[in-house]
């Protein structure tokens, strides 16, 4: 495929960038008194405003051309579509069918569409039962906790909603176990009363190592805790697209959830891989988060492109990352509810577009994905925010608010916003006047982004997660990248299967490299 | 001050620069059967292998006339004796102070010794009584919960603490508020029976908005909530640098527990800031964490460069971030009970060095503190690990593990240990075997650092965080900066004084710049 280099609408861009570079953000808004009106978009009570970019709409036109020449709306048609955009492994990239409302004409086939029907109708059914109780423990005893046991795109996802959706959560509680560390386990079965717990084990292989160290031990602690014979079948739900190996593990294929290879782990909360969010908040709660998510994908494969929130958003990151060689970004929510939200973005950005070929395989030259990562306002103001007033980098900021109360009458929303509001106005305004010492003085002009949500719903929740995702899209879209496969995780798998029996001690720590050899000896001598 | 650029080790830096960036890191290991043993620091149950970083002897002895020629013992000799080397404020930096065991020969004079001494008297006091039930609330009940309200420095180094030692907490529950949305207030206040909660008021100045706004509305909720005139008093402890304050809230000045100008926020969980661990934890907890930081400060003072461990990971970072221009850096730890460790660094390195002028105040020229993220391991290998191994960007790894189980008979550490070490292996060696399509290929010579400590205790604690805190020191000396001012966060905190009215509806949203005010009429509207 055509390298970026090779575009005539990125030479353009290239030509400019000094210029952009040169510009005064805050001088812009005296040069155009609509600019607020002209480079912000309102969608379904969710704003954002990116006019605290250096973007002159001339610049934007010559993004737009990018985005043209880069065939950026073909390729959302395509995927749309459930074509095999995913081309290293010849799989389509569904999760936009996953929140079509039932009956609603969507963009995939129609068996997709009854998959994903039937699929849906079973979280229901299972949602519904568990939350009216109707459903019990082996013994009988009422469902008051539920286990999700998963990693990754199993794991995030429903992590992040059930934190951010926590006021509304009135079903059983839900625990997430990822690590292999134990600490997680520890904790969680401190808490559950094992004869009501309900237990999801999510892994589209169920293989994952972690997912099934932690599933091993959980179901070890049923057995041992729950007199009933039947109590794996009662408790255990299988989410995955392997059931040769839910049998293998002795549970019941008819009792499983399904995953397919045409919906990637880290786009997979809208499916099945949900199931704890329902179980939290419930099917209508569930459903609204899809709509909201839906909206967003008919949005963006609808809205003229200087009015589309996910193109503006990836054309403007392009524009800091890979233009401007900006080559981290922060993303900070004022409020603890999106406290999760940095860790499952690094996860869906990074790994996405977190490489170095295109779809053909030929190098990519420019940067691609570039690191995300954040805390929370206003306590990240109180953490590294010197670093983007004052530091060397200048690293593009994503500010996320909330207008109304996210904590009924605790907190200080007002203070808590106008901090949002002053922090992205420092950052582009700076301080410089006359007399100041220099420790003092900060240059300004740094960019950013501001989303703006009327209120932290499912429906707004289930947007902002779509609107990272086609921004991620975008970005894929322009440097030419697979953003659904994630080979470079495979390495380090391999070579950790090959060192478990040198670390156990049963074999000289020769054949490996030095550091890996001196690291294993350290660790043997300190575990004895 | 010379500038970096001025001093004859740089340059020589800079003209190795390119044959630095093309060395193969595993041939480094061929060329050198002693790497290992060469390129890694063992002290008191913590090892550092940093051998694989792109560094030959050759350019270590480089780095070490680099740190010479800077003075970075010279300076590191004069923060240890109380110096005013924060310039710009006229203070020391004496945190260091703050952990010389009582009676031992400290650096610091005799007045801060003493009022050192005082200090850990009195908290000792406390949370004995505290955690004996000598001391109860205000109606005589005994205490089971501690509130910490804090934010930044006053916040993260206890929090961090307190999950990383969880295991050995015996003591009352501890909660954490920082935000000022609510949420950590309202999920506090839901856990606690005011009758038997005690809550520390954390605010060197007693002024921060955040902290303030919080400690008022706890300090209602008891007033509410438990019938005795004097429940502030026996309930409420503030530890400040501010007693006037103290008094004009109506608190006894005589109860609060000092902060000092010569102890920097975010070095400041070893003072009085640290209550709220000597509450979970105990003295005897608390002095050992005190202890293992005394350890590495005597090392730091005393251990010959080359086997310098600060020096080294500070040196070492300098390479990667300054000379090789690459800008952020991961750190991952392999324990959930290290999960805060990224969020603590942040504030640690960038709120220390992301600082574009030198002590002097002329402009520096080389990128100073790099971004610092991450998740824990394994669960980041689920979600960014990716970009790390293919994508373009060359993010360099701090790798942390901890040979003994941390918890307990859970988990499986030999697994989680084996990708520890499977991972920067993985960095290091890359993919390319023949025949591989490109989008599995991984480039490797990636470089990282792996901290091994024995196990989770205090002392190895606190002596992993005075070690970053050191190495934020070497970096500071060899770019010129002063690491403990922070005036780059004042600007927001002043235009969000002044943003409130207006956002509150009082008055026009004119005079401010046009997305400020698009941004505050989206916002009045979505709160009606």
């Amino acid at each position: 495929m055509k390298a970026l280099k090779a575009t005539p609408a990125w030479q353009a861009l290239l030509d400019e960038r000094a210029s952009i570079e040169a510009r005064s953000i805050a001088g812009l808004f005296d040069d155009d008194p609509q600019r607020f009106e002209a480079f912000s978009i309102e969608l379904d009570g969710l704003l954002l405003d990116y006019s605290k970019q250096p973007l002159t709409r001339a610049t934007r036109d010559a993004l737009l051309t990018l985005a043209e020449a880069r065939d950026v709306a073909g390729q959302r048609d395509r995927m749309l579509a459930g074509e095999s955009i995913n081309t290293s492994e010849g799989r389509a990239a569904l999760h936009t069918a996953l929140r079509v409302p039932d009956g609603a004409a969507g963009w995939a086939d129609a068996a997709t569409t009854r998959a994903v029907a039937s699929a849906r109708r079973q979280m229901h059914e299972m949602a519904d039962a568990v939350r009216t109780q109707c459903r019990t423990g082996a013994t009988g005893e009422p469902i008051e906790h539920v286990i999700n046991i998963g990693i990754g795109g199993s794991d995030l996802g429903p992590r992040l909603v059930l934190e951010a959706l926590a006021p509304i959560a009135d079903g059983p509680a839900v625990h997430f176990v990822a690590n292999l560390d134990g600490v997680e386990l520890e904790r969680t079965l401190a808490r559950c009363n094992p004869a009501r717990t309900l237990v999801l084990v999510v892994s589209k292989s169920f293989g994952t190592a972690e997912t099934m160290a932690n599933a091993h031990e959980v179901m070890a602690w049923l057995r041992r805790r729950v007199p009933a014979d039947d109590v794996l079948e009662q408790q255990v739900i299988p989410i995955t697209a392997n059931l040769d190996r839910v049998r293998a593990l002795g549970l019941d294929p008819a009792a499983a959830l399904p995953m397919w290879d045409w919906v990637g782990g880290r786009y997979s909360l809208w499916s099945a891989v949900g199931l704890a969010i329902m179980m939290g908040i419930g099917p209508a709660g569930f459903d609204a988060l899809l709509g909201g998510a839906h909206g967003m994908d008919r949005h963006f494969a609808e809205a003229p492109p200087a009015s589309n929130m996910p193109l503006m958003l990836g054309l403007v990151s392009v524009l800091n990352g890979t233009l401007l060689g900006r080559r981290s970004q922060a993303v900070v929510p004022y409020t603890e509810r999106l406290g999760r939200l940095c860790a499952y973005l690094q996860q869906l950005v990074m790994e996405s577009n977190g490489k170095s070929v295109d779809r053909e395989g030929g190098a990519i030259e420019q940067p691609t994905a570039a690191a995300i990562w954040g805390q929370t306002g206003t306590p990240g103001q109180h953490a590294f925010f010197q670093a983007l007033h004052q530091g060397t980098d200048i690293v593009p900021v994503d500010f996320i608010g909330v207008a109304r109360p996210v904590a009924g009458e605790h907190g200080d929303p007002l203070e808590l916003t106008a901090n949002l509001f002053a922090q992205s106005q420092a950052l582009m305004l700076g301080r410089a006047e006359a007399g100041i010492d220099a420790a003092r003085r900060c240059p300004g002009n740094r960019p950013s982004n501001t989303l703006l949500l009327d209120s932290l719903t499912p429906a707004r929740l289930g947007a902002l997660i779509a609107l990272y995702e086609h921004r991620t899209f975008v970005e894929a879209a322009i440097w030419g990248i697979n953003a659904f496969d994630q080979f470079g995780v495979e390495l380090g798998k391999g070579l950790a299967r090959d060192l478990k029996p040198l670390i156990a001690g049963g074999q000289a720590a020769d054949g490996v490299d030095g550091s890996t050899a001196g690291l294993v000896g350290c660790y043997r001598r300190w575990r004895r």
